[in-house]
């Protein structure tokens, strides 16, 4: 395998919304990147995409020598992972389409060179099974945009190499990524599971006349929206029990897990699962007090406002 | 009633974490606030939480003749709503405890003076049951912290008049809240059902060993939340289906909703339903088109990671 630090040209497989942006992004960090989509008015809209984030990306700040013509669109998959020290593969969300593509992608790149999926939910053991060499297929999973985005969720198949993960990982950490590397499959990962599960509560509520769209945008944004970036749902939560952290929430506001606020049922309040939320707050806060947290939030949340008010201003 | 701009005094009910937070956006505000708590240590309290919160709202820009003198810790109720042309009940999350107490203040309230209560979820129908008066009784449910999250969720009982829903509305609104104002009640209006679907999910995870508290929050920080503050939901999947928007995602994205992504069954995407979130997204993005938004988006995800991080380092 490539040292992560060697590698400088990329093949990004598929040029939709997320392939497109995986394309901006490793544009952005002065990467050669070669790119193919079967879409016949693919390199056109590609264009337009790596166009619209251009200007983000310049106030990001560019890698020395990004730049836009550093983009070959090939008219062939093998063409496209010709050179390539490492494979995004970002096909529409078909199971058999990924197998059959992952596939393809493996007999035409270069031996040890590591291929990641950017699926929003199956498994790579499920899509790894018609690979010649599975153990190179690893998921990288990016949110859009992902040329702004930080965050990808790595996690290998049962076939997956372990130091193709831990490769994969290292390789998205320099290229500017926020990576957590998952130690097992879990259908959705985490992030999209969280923001399924409110968009799930989200279709139901229409389907039911409780909210209307604009009411559910607003709520988020005007409401839980804006401490998201800056402390999780948990350290959220820790904070909301005041001086008590989040055992004074958990012991205080546990009953109303048994409340009718969404369809989902909750888990029964054990006390190791009490325990385990309380501790994972404490170390994810630590050496912050709660009144640091505190000031944390109170800062960002005034500082996001003024960010959003002025994006929308334009 | 009185006109929302003659209310120079404010009545707090309750004083720990939310009261508290409210006492801090009255004061900041230039109110008089009167506020009242059983808890022995409830003023000292107060005042720590009080002094927390004013660097953020001095930054924010206090309003004229604002000042923490205004607050006046009284020893009973009945001296708290002395003068009021408003009441704010932030008491803990018992339903029995919430319907004495708003009996209690409905009891020594001055006639036509409104009373709300930042209940997190009990809909007004259960609470105003002991009350005299109960049409003067209605939700005016805030987010933590109130002083700096705009939303408040507004919804009346089956008993509170029509123009109290209405004044309550316009009150917050004179106050600096974004006001949501719902026509039928929901268990956990629409935030709470959100913002539970995903922490009820989040606790599933780690009961089951598939997430930790630490990969939780990061998930969120790093991943969605920070698209969250500009774009809700619906509008971030709006950009999730590049040009084609909403209708694009739902068409595509939809067989995913019977995907186990998370433990919440989805609602079935009926032709109605997904017309209903298309014709959502056009009304609330129009007149920007998709390209606007995504400039806007890229904007503000930016502008919010910076802030975060000077938020972070102090």
């Amino acid at each position: 395998m490539p040292e992560v630090s060697t590698v400088d040209t990329v093949a990004c497989v598929g040029a939709g919304v997320i392939g497109g942006g995986w394309v901006a992004h490793f544009l952005a960090r002065g990467y050669r990147v070669r790119a193919w989509d079967p879409a016949p008015d693919a390199a056109a809209k590609l264009g337009r995409l790596v166009d619209a984030a251009w200007p983000a990306l310049t106030s990001l700040g560019l890698a020395e020598g990004a730049s836009r013509e550093a983009l070959t669109v090939t008219s062939t998959l093998a063409e496209a992972v010709e050179g390539a020290g490492f494979v995004q593969e970002s096909a529409p969300e078909d199971l058999a389409l990924k197998q059959k593509l992952l596939a393809d992608i493996d007999a035409v790149t270069p031996a040890g060179v590591v291929v990641a999926s950017s699926t929003s939910g199956y498994g790579m053991t499920e899509m790894q099974v018609a690979a010649q060499t599975p153990e190179r297929l690893v998921v990288g999973h990016p949110f859009n945009p992902p040329y702004l985005i930080p965050l990808v969720e790595v996690v290998g198949g049962e076939l997956t190499a372990p130091w193709v993960v831990a490769w994969a990982s290292e390789f998205y950490r320099h290229v500017g990524k926020t990576v957590i590397t998952m130690d097992a499959e879990v259908p959705g990962f985490i992030a999209n599971r969280l923001q399924e599960a409110l968009w799930r509560e989200a279709l139901h509520m229409v389907a039911h006349g409780e909210a209307t769209v604009e009411q559910i945008d607003t709520a988020i944004t005007a409401g839980p929206g804006l401490r998201w970036p800056v402390q999780g749902p948990m350290l959220t939560f820790h904070l909301a029990g005041g001086e008590g952290g989040m055992a004074h929430m958990l012991d205080h506001f546990g009953p109303s897990l048994k409340a009718p606020w969404t369809r989902l049922e909750a888990p029964e309040l054990t006390p190791e699962l009490r325990d385990a939320v309380v501790a994972g707050c404490e170390d994810e806060a630590a050496p912050r007090t709660i009144a640091d947290l505190v000031a944390e939030r109170d800062r960002a949340i005034i500082a996001i406002q003024r960010a959003v008010a002025e994006a929308r201003r334009g």
